[in-house]
């Protein structure tokens, strides 16, 4: 893989490219659409008998071997056709003014990206949104390349279909055999699912956010006033995705926020959202009380002619939930979330994201914004967790949500927090009622609050729980949760945690692809091919280094044995030997070991005598 | 904490020690028993108003401040005297043969430990073990010391209601709001409990395996053919209880092994658990069909007179159970499991475990060494999880448990290994049912198999479902796990995970206790009380450290925000204005924060609508 870009670079010139170990990145388009081109990883594994394992893949073209990536140019705009032949219209767009900048003096200012093309949005009356497209009963683009991305290689898992069954338990979720792209369409039409895709983010690899699909994770980048710089969040970009973040949050709250913007958006393959109160009150000096509708909605206009995918909207923080909270142990966690309960109580009114919903919903259509309806009241301790001020908000959630899709508009809704394991399941419950099924998309929720360092670790046992029962997409949590600013190492780690709970997730539903990846890691495993145990993992590079770490010579690799046991111990080397000896013990008698297995049976039946005739 | 043994040094002559940052070691004794000294660790707060935090200590007197650590000598001999009271008899014990540290030549031997003393056993007819007390109705000083141990600050919460209020789903068990020394009898008597502790091992602190207590883990040691040595085993004891394993096994295969336990069990102030059919393949020369009665009877004499305080035997895998794995994709994976499968199907014969099972009892009982009934079966996939061939050895250890109880001797039952979600709850219920109540020993359960370097989290999510369902124990999982040995990092690593995992299913079953370092915790987030933050923590080191990454300067350490959010979008920070802004606006309408809740009940209650007159 190549070098990463220089700490302090105002303007990114180079990011980490290359496939990952073992791995080439593929394109495969549906028998039915051969020129909708949809990105896979496939890990070539060294047993010639072993097929090619296909997995999913968010990581976009960085991954491609020998690509050549022009951040100036941003990626290749994929979507401008589909987009075009739905008529759109196109126009000058706002004016970017200094405020947009934090007004950051002209020597500091991070330029604009030279990707940058004239914005678009709906003409009036016209269908816009895929939700709007399924309501009519129209198949998109979009929902075709959904649906091959999330068959993985079901296509030919379902023709033998021997490698598709899968148990699990689903808590009534309907995860099908196959996924055609007119269930894609069915699943958003009923709300079930959402494919956030700005109209202006044509760079966009379409997919899909619901409980009857692959569970997805976001990675949260961004600026604070504190520490960072540009180049190192879109480099945080491409290295959340290259571990498999299937959506990346930008949460920048300091100076040329709108510029790094741009260049994140250009240049990213997967949805970006952002929550836009951030933004709008730098624009007011950072006193929240001196937020209005203006700001806001100028705000929502700025970022939707970017391409912004989702939209973090905390309108479901009333002020008769702020009261609520007043006896909390950690009060108010969410930044939006306290930001707008200050807001309301100070003036004792109404948030005006409540009262200007409809106004909201009417700019997000245009551009096909999905919604994040923000959980501003999520508890930040377990303390404080399943209270009236959480589950108020959470009702609010489910009204704003019928409101929304009234309006044409896709919806997901977050989710706690800090959460005790007895409690997470009644969480996703309530939301499934209250808000019609709508995605779920939840930070965790961490399972106990006495491990900072190791938050991802407690929220992962959360997230890994509430994706089982039905949470469609998790917000990942790094180590330096309630500590400090991610770093490098920290956004991979929270990515690779938030993948296993992801995947462990999809295993428990009964998902009929996941445990494709875990068989064959297992028969890796027992046959001691470590490069495919290495190549096979969501971390290879970590896998090999720490095998490495005791046994480093080439030899190893095909030694069948680890530092572990030893030689002598090795307990599936003497399961080998033990399964020739039986089959040489047998042969005599005719038995396959396949004949034991009913001996054995035959033998449990009679009591447990040896040798019963029968 | 002072420095660890230089890596390669054969005898260890200092190990780590010193007090966690921000705490002290204590030594109460319970009001009726003013002689039996149970240690705890005291953290102090920052906070005049907040009361210190008594936190669960299984560390030994390694983490005393000024502590002098004389390894030769061995820690103190708490349980002597307890012991000699009840009038064991001493004798000369098994001549110790080169065999026993694999015929290490004598210029690379470890020499024994000085502290060494001759062995005791039960005379005839004698009560020994803690479940024989229990069943005839005595309350031992370990039962006094373990019921002290468990109630942390339960004296004074349960003085103050108010502060033991926790809800929580238990499935069952049937956690006491204090743990009296009766209550602790009667949980051993009924089996559901044990209290691993040998007679030959008097330096141990004693602790409890039970449903109905604190969730414990254990820590695995050991070295292997590959790599290690006798200071690096010896430090990581010490290193693991450190961080808080409340069991360590020792799970050596190579040289020296017996004067390496040596050196752990007399400085251990926790169990040690072992697996005799280690040590007894190494005695025939590693070939699984060498082994026999008399070698394997000879290791647990040798080793339950070293002290040893819990074996994992492996009994439960049977001739008839070996054909049920022939259609496993990763076989047996359990190093005792495989060996003595491999010797049953060999001869055709049953195992010698399972046929001389009285006679193992009769001597583990002599010593009061527990039962660890090993799942030599146990899945090494998650496809091969609750297979016929693991839930056939379940039932086997349930038959098996009966029988040890019969003889006197504490039972626990140990459990899986590779468990998908959704196939996790079945075999705790399995468990309890099959042995009844005895405690379930697990291993993880890795809840998927596609993430090596990680298994520790793969695992952990595993563990604290488990936990909570029942589990009383559980073994941690490194993120070397499956590919290497662990070293001093992986070690701390696992530990911490699990610590993790143990606290979270402690908190979801409603332990009246568990809460307590949660909320405080969150106090101090919300207050900004950065070095409580730390110190309450799980690992006081790493949190601060990561830290001190972006805000190294000691301000900061009372700055109220920090760096994710910086000063301007803090939430708690926002949410601490907020109150002040409310209570003055209240003030006028003598409405304090407590009214603004009852304000807002009835706001709901009347529809919403502002204001009513009521």
């Amino acid at each position: 893989m190549n070098v990463q870009p220089k700490p302090g670079t105002l303007v990114p010139e180079t990011v980490t490219t290359g496939p990952l170990q073992g791995s080439r990145k593929v394109y495969a388009a549906p028998r039915s659409h051969p020129d909708i081109k949809v990105p896979f990883r496939e890990i070539a594994l060294s047993d010639p008998a072993e097929p090619t394992l296909r997995v999913y893949d968010a990581s976009g073209p960085y991954t491609e071997s020998d690509v050549r990536i022009d951040l100036a140019s941003g990626l290749p705009r994929i979507r401008d056709a589909w987009i075009a032949r739905r008529g759109v219209e196109t126009y000058d767009g706002r004016r970017i003014q200094a405020v947009d900048n934090g007004n950051v003096p002209t020597d500091k200012a991070v330029p604009p990206c030279p990707a940058n093309v004239q914005p678009r949005r709906a003409r009036d009356g016209q269908l816009i949104t895929q939700y709007e497209f399924a309501r009519a009963g129209i198949i998109t683009e979009e929902m075709i390349y959904v649906a091959h991305r999330e068959n993985l290689a079901r296509e030919e898992a379902v023709a033998n279909a021997a490698a598709t069954i899968a148990d699990g338990e689903s808590f009534g979720a309907a995860i099908p055999e196959f996924v055609t792209p007119e269930f894609v369409r069915s699943e958003i039409a009923r709300g079930r699912a959402i494919i956030p895709a700005n109209i202006n983010h044509s760079e966009l690899e379409p997919m899909a956010i619901g409980r009857n699909f692959l569970v997805k994770i976001n990675s949260n980048i961004g600026n604070s006033a504190v520490t960072s710089s540009v180049a190192e969040e879109v480099e945080k970009m491409v290295w959340s995705i290259r571990w498999g973040a299937d959506t990346v949050m930008d949460l920048s709250t300091g100076r040329n926020i709108h510029n790094i913007r741009d260049w994140i958006i250009r240049n990213s393959p997967v949805p970006i959202g952002t929550v836009p109160i951030y933004q709008a009150l730098e624009k007011v000096g950072g006193d929240p009380l001196k937020l209005d509708w203006e700001v806001f909605k100028d705000t929502l206009i700025e970022q939707a002619e970017q391409g912004v995918d989702y939209f973090t909207i905390h309108a479901g923080v009333r002020l008769k939930h702020v009261p609520l909270t007043a006896k909390r142990v950690t009060g108010i966690v969410s930044r939006g979330g306290s930001i707008m309960a200050r807001w309301c109580l100070a003036g004792h009114r109404e948030s005006f994201l409540y009262e200007r919903f409809d106004e909201i919903c009417d700019i997000m259509r245009k551009y096909d914004v999905s919604f994040s309806l923000g959980d501003g009241l999520r508890p930040g301790s377990g303390a404080d967790a399943n209270d009236a001020a959480q589950f108020g908000e959470l009702e609010t959630l489910g009204e704003l949500t019928k409101v929304a899709w009234d309006k044409g508009c896709q919806v997901m809704i977050e989710g706690p927090g800090h959460v005790a394991m007895h409690k997470v399941k009644v969480n996703m419950e309530k939301q499934l009622r209250e808000c019609g099924e709508a995605p779920f998309y939840t930070l965790g929720p961490l399972v106990t609050d006495i491990a900072p360092g190791y938050d991802h670790i407690t929220s992962g046992i959360g997230a890994a729980m509430i994706g089982w029962y039905g949470t469609a997409m998790l917000c990942y949590v790094t180590p330096k949760e309630h500590l400090g600013l991610p770093n490098r190492d920290d956004v991979k780690t929270g990515v690779i945690t938030y993948r296993i709970a992801a995947h462990a997730a999809d295993l428990a539903k009964g998902h009929p692809a996941a445990h494709i990846r875990d068989d064959a890691m297992s028969k890796a495993r027992f046959e001691f091919r470590w490069e495919d145990q290495f190549n096979i993992g969501l971390d290879p590079d970590t896998a090999r280094e720490y095998h490495d770490e005791t046994l480093p010579k080439d030899a190893h690799k095909t030694a069948h044995f680890c530092s572990m046991c030893g030689p002598k111990f090795c307990s599936m080397k003497i399961t080998q030997d033990l399964r020739v000896e039986a089959a040489a013990l047998l042969d005599n008698e005719k038995a396959a070991l396949e004949g034991m297995a009913q001996k054995s049976k035959e033998f449990l039946e009679t009591g447990g005598q040896l040798y019963v005739k029968s």
